[in-house]
């Protein structure tokens, strides 16, 4: 046999493995809500021995993925959605079937625009922007915390519109009368400073996926940059590359 | 002035804003390796308080990124790579610019394909596949720790591959003949298990990007399932999205 076990394999080692394909299996949807097989089970599947699989219990339990509930045995503790990454899309837009966002607007004002963000929306120094700023919910549950600064003309008329049940997005497609064009973003993951995990009702230091966005217009300006925390808890990205996108690719970063 | 500051703002709303613009800049290197300006330089930069300016520079301490050296001031305190979500590429590829990927092998071996393995492999139940463990440097730093599982007539001439110079794609495009084609991926952010954070050198419960991603060969056949953890103080993911991709898009799982 080709086997080639090399030495200092351990079981925290087997126990990781375990884990990604379970965590898969759950975030896919195998178990829905409910319980997972039993541990006896579980090691059968993954040809794992059963204190294997309950050390990679204990790595999903600390995720917040499943709870362990005496007498009862492991069950799925949190849904995980969905997020699109094959397009541009806003939150209710790729999570429709999922439920219904609604946001919360912490603040919404005129401000000026600091550097950084006037150089990435092509602005001249000193110019003013609008920032919203929301925690976003998917049925009730807080969901991701959104930071966004608008260009003036397209983000004054915002202050008028709902901006509780609509994706920034769609408002500023109506506003501009254009659809939206490309977006650059950039995908981290980051601890929750103490603040930030109280707002999203996270524990300190959670895993949280920090997205910055910076979409533009149909027409190449750009409008529209954000700095989105998901809970790393309940939400994945999901996309689809090619190894030659058979098309000239600009960079990512202007 | 259209300005509507809600009741609430705090300090630390303020912070999380100007942390999230500093960390920008710092990614993007604006500040080398070097001093981040003094307090006082910030606050007028960004508009803020010194002592908001205080509380964003915790932020990016507590993530790794920053350091505060007594009589010295702020300093950069690490580099984070990006790594390219245009298009399919391995980790030496998408880093050729950033210095050089070396790879330690942990494990290496033909095993019985788990269930779910098999399944997103397109193979029969109980098919054996090439398992393969590396914890990925990049210029002696480790990046990443990736969880890979090879289709058995692709994965088993890597035995005889120099796998700690040579990207995983690289080879198998050389053993099959053929480029690989498409990638259904999908990222998430999790905390750092004990013994993960002990091989990828973080903290416990230190942010990670969690990848997974299926890729195939250009004939379409799925033959490469990855579970990549990339250290969240080291890697960011960058991209471009379009608004109407203007092809038709498939499901991104399947």
């Amino acid at each position: 046999m080709d086997t080639v076990p090399l030495p200092g394999r351990r079981r925290s080692d087997r126990a990781r493995q375990v884990a990604d394909l379970l965590r898969r299996e759950i975030v896919r949807g195998r178990f829905g809500a409910g319980h997972l097989p039993p541990e006896a089970a579980l090691a059968r599947e993954f040809g794992a021995s059963r204190n294997t699989v309950r050390d990679a219990l204990a790595v999903l339990r600390a995720e917040g993925l499943v709870e362990r509930c005496p007498g009862v045995g492991t069950t799925v503790a949190a849904e995980k959605y969905p997020h699109g990454l094959h397009r541009l899309l806003g939150l209710a837009e790729t999570l429709y079937e999922h439920g219904e966002v609604t946001n919360e607007v912490r603040a919404m004002s005129v401000i000026d625009a600091p550097p950084p963000v006037a150089a990435r929306l092509g602005l001249p120094d000193g110019e003013r922007v609008v920032y919203v700023e929301r925690l976003r919910r998917l049925n009730g549950l807080p969901l991701s915390l959104d930071l966004t600064y608008l260009a003036r003309d397209v983000g004054e008329p915002l202050f008028d519109a709902d901006l509780v049940r609509n994706d920034v997005f769609v408002l500023l497609e109506r506003v501009a009368g254009q659809p939206l064009g490309p977006a650059e973003l950039t995908v981290e993951a980051v601890n929750a400073d103490p603040h930030t995990a109280a707002v999203l009702g996270v524990p300190r230091g959670a895993a949280l996926l920090l997205v910055e966005r910076c979409a533009h217009l149909a027409d190449g300006r750009p409008v529209d940059l954000e700095y989105i925390r998901f809970r790393g808890d309940r939400l994945t990205m999901s996309g689809r590359l090619r190894r030659d996108p058979g098309e000239p690719q600009e960079d990512t970063w202007p």
